[in-house]
């Protein structure tokens, strides 16, 4: 099937990925973690991040998103994300039910909190009518594509120390982010003052696999027992393990985003002299936004599915993923430009 | 590692099922269910239960019971199961947590529930102040390795209906049921009676992937929200189904599970050739359970691990897999022998 | 304690209500809701909606709006309601973690929905990544103080029936919109296509007690084991019972509330004439809401507790109940004037 | 309506009690627990416990025992109780859907648990697959009307203890089990090592209102949001309160609860008395539970309701309240001779 610019969920796996799969599946391995390649696994995120981290690895992303929230809620708590968090809009409500807590959202421009913004949701501690808010949640990258510095991040945790409350970040797609920033992992995680972490695996390369990260691993004392009662529990749990490690080996999975980026900015460039087509966000990741003549819209959708992001406003949403190549992008930009034309 | 005897799920992974993940893992395909492999795997459940079925496809077992559970139930109902079973023992409290019900459990000899002993836990009904039972859940085959016949599952399956009840089956090791019957699945679930099933892969040589399968398609009306809030969703779908589709090809599942049982049933005749050594449970599928000298378990269990079922009993239980060759079960049966000498 | 304007909450309870329950204190009465009082208080709602209306006697506003809620929808399912609601911003987050739903909430003027506001909500329908609305629920009279005409509450049941959803009223206080509309509470309820309604019993002089009232009975067929689970039903059914047919009797509910009504309108006028201060909702219920000089709220506070609604804004809430008399309004409004002078 | 002997529930309410409601109704005073009433209420707990006990105010017996048990358990844990226990058998199934715990029951001779019933349930600790055990509930006095000695309890609570578990009592009747011990509230709860007890008032003479008791406060740290959020904090919580006051005043709920007893053991002499009857367990409390001939049944409850037991062995439960006297207790039991003969 062509390769299109819908999510990088439509697309495969890694080579390396499936190599390493092919090599994991031969002989017996103890099941649910006591694994050999679990073991390198979380040794593996602890070099990473440079600090005793503690990794659970779980099926996909609302999982990991749930899982970590959990953790460190009771239910009376608050989680605190942008209107745009994938969490609030497209886990179906994973959070309020299964952890208890309440959503608090907040508008932004681009995908990013800011401490001001937050401020004024910061109410009503310890007031027993109301959830206690708890939780401060971030994408990066953002579900708009953008990126926070490792400054924006430590403002925001500096904030939540403040009220005694933590940071969470949704990395579905923090590969894109870190090959953007150029930075380590342990700066804009670890020194940030990030709690919590969803680690994303799925949509940079695996088939299936995603890993939260506690910074503090006293803070994963019950985890193990919440993510087998939440069905996050894999029993060939070699399988997610060893993907990470292909992952994680000669920095694939920095590659990987990094090319995936690299295209989104091809794209962007190209799509922008199309005329009539506006970008509206920075491209700091593997998304792009932009603004495109309606009538256009469903013509382009014949042959590439992709999301419209807001009708009214005629913005649609365009992802690139680790095989995108610039061919795909040519393509795509000339088929955009002849409709237009 | 050596291939050992502590669970099908510290096997890898068939062969077919790995070229089937190869061979989906190329180009783009839309993804959370609107793939092509998803709509195929889709037409063959139909197709093996000779029915409209509404098949979902989830990550693991603990999911698909807790899918296939909490659409049938509200949290004030009440789900009757054995004592044995793996949504009470091995789940973490997944039901009661999730779908919010309590669960009552029966004892058993063989794992197998039967209509005298249910019936005597049908009560309350219309009573507010108890849990009102609504689900009979049985595992086929059992925890304990045996297997419910047709006429079996039948008989439940009418009592379940004399008080508006419905029957769930646990089918983590369905194949190896199956296999044993000889008789077709539309036979011993569709006739039978059954409601909800969940359909094991992963234990069957799948690296991932259970199916819940709604006999009634009408009792999954609102199935896709739940799956998605429980976290069971899967982004790249693809990849669960095309291991489905390598497992129903040429009845591949049920010879993979026959081969399992065949490994079962040698390794309870040899075994049982050991002094000292009494098999426990009737063999059917590819479990064996069995009494062996208290004083050899710990010297076994250095080379082999397995799972003590019975500390006080010494039962202890050993389970064989699709990859278990004739030398596993002799070379092992060997060193069980030479430690009771 | 001097009665003050703090919150209908601070009265204590209407004679008739302290005779009903000195009355029914005699004797044994059979419990949970199987006695004289609970059956003749049903019947006495039924009379009152002037249709087969189906009541839930339960403890409190909280117990009533999550008992009313939880019977209509699904875990995966949202509430739409506006930013000021009670269920939003007063109950600790308890539909979030009992229902499981999300609330999704819309920003108001003066507390009232319109189906204007509403309808940009009413979006991803049979997207399974999205909760699905299925309820709107409106506070009547809204925590604003402002009232629903019926005609309003039906433009708002029409639009959520073309979109088969249901409409929840919080009706904590009812009897003071009933009271400012003069019309039949068959009228602004069952008429205006009302579905679910929490009609409050505590604010308007009971010593607690609150009813749930079903319109559609067929929506309540499994709440008696919900209220019992969620620990709302009251083994002394009678005391909650005695105490609504005493509020029912001769429209002792409507006189207490009107009384309430008038004493606000009282204090909005007396109020209004300070120099400083500026009412800032219409006054058609209970409820006052003002802004006043900044210096002269904690002064105030001394002598009477009130709460501070928006501390920027420097707007303040004052309520008046059913014991509220003339004098309270001028002792008040004298002391206000004396603080601004 | 004539006196019987159905439940304690069926009883209305102490004349002290009435007057104490009569008085608190007067003037304003705040909600939410801030009233005066209140802090007194909470004083004399501390009173009657001599230590520094955090007492919290509900509305009944099921949202008392899910509130503490709540408070000091996260969804991956076990509760272990009797099989008798109300918390099991007649809330519905409270504990497993708002608290996520899995309840595990163990039959008993009595309704009492002991340390060796118990220690074969304590199992699965560390292992991510089992529920965590920690919590051993009991009741005293419990369903069948039996009492714990302080020391049975505390060699719970030692049991307990060994594993890192807590300690809660079902304390719907604590004040029968204390009137027959005839030992100090501190002895039988704080020095046996009890952690959370649900204190009755409804059955012993309140018109409604139970009262969690921490014996240690720092494990209700977050409780008051729990007990809001799960609809069980009172507006006007002046009522709860004052009727406690009453309550607790010179020891009214301990002569209360002594009457009620000594009618028990006068109605179980009564009844032994007759041809065909057996007393079944001790009458240690306000209940009696006989087995009585099955003929019998219908017509004795076409005067009197009371609940069949034990539909096979013919075992009835009558129990006494505050307010049953000698004459009805006579009258009763010459109904049941003149029956029999």
């Amino acid at each position: 099937m062509t390769r299109g610019f819908a999510s990088d969920n439509c697309s495969g796996a890694l080579p390396e990925v499936l190599a390493a799969i092919q090599q994991a599946a031969n002989g017996h391995q103890p099941s649910y973690g006591d694994d050999d390649y679990t073991r390198q696994a979380i040794t593996a995120f602890q070099q990473l991040f440079d600090t005793d981290v503690a990794p659970f690895f779980v099926y996909n992303g609302t999982g990991a998103n749930l899982l970590g929230i959990s953790a460190i809620t009771r239910p009376h708590n608050a989680v605190i994300c942008a209107e745009t968090a994938h969490l609030h809009v497209d886990e179906c409500g994973a959070v309020e039910r299964f952890a208890g807590c309440k959503v608090l959202t907040i508008p932004t421009f681009n995908g990013k909190l800011e401490p001001g913004f937050i401020r004024n949701h910061l109410r009503g501690f310890g007031d027993q009518h109301h959830v206690q808010p708890r939780v401060i949640s971030i994408s990066q990258s953002t579900e708009l594509g953008t990126v926070y510095t490792p400054a924006e991040i430590k403002a925001i945790s500096d904030l939540a120390r403040e009220h005694d409350m933590l940071v969470h970040v949704d990395g579905a797609r923090l590969a894109n982010a870190i090959a953007y920033l150029g930075v380590s992992p342990a700066t804009v995680i670890r020194d940030a003052g990030v709690d919590v972490l969803s680690f994303g695996g799925t949509k940079n390369g695996m088939i299936f696999g995603e890993a939260v990260i506690f910074l503090n691993p006293s803070l994963a004392a019950e985890v193990m027992y919440t993510r087998k009662q939440m069905t996050q529990l894999h029993s060939k749990s070699r399988f997610i393990s060893a993907q990470f490690l292909a992952l994680l080996e000669d920095n694939l999975w920095l590659r990987a985003a990094s090319h995936a980026n690299d295209m989104a900015r091809l794209l962007a460039r190209e799509a922008a002299r199309v005329p009539g087509v506006t970008i509206t966000q920075e491209v700091q990741s593997n998304e792009v936004f932009a603004i495109i003549p309606g009538e256009i819209i469903e013509p382009l959708r014949r042959d590439y599915f992709f999301h419209v992001w807001d009708e009214d406003a005629r913005e649609v949403r365009w992802v690139c993923s680790f095989d995108t190549t610039e061919e795909d992008v040519i393509e795509f930009t000339s088929l955009l430009r002849s409709l237009v034309d």
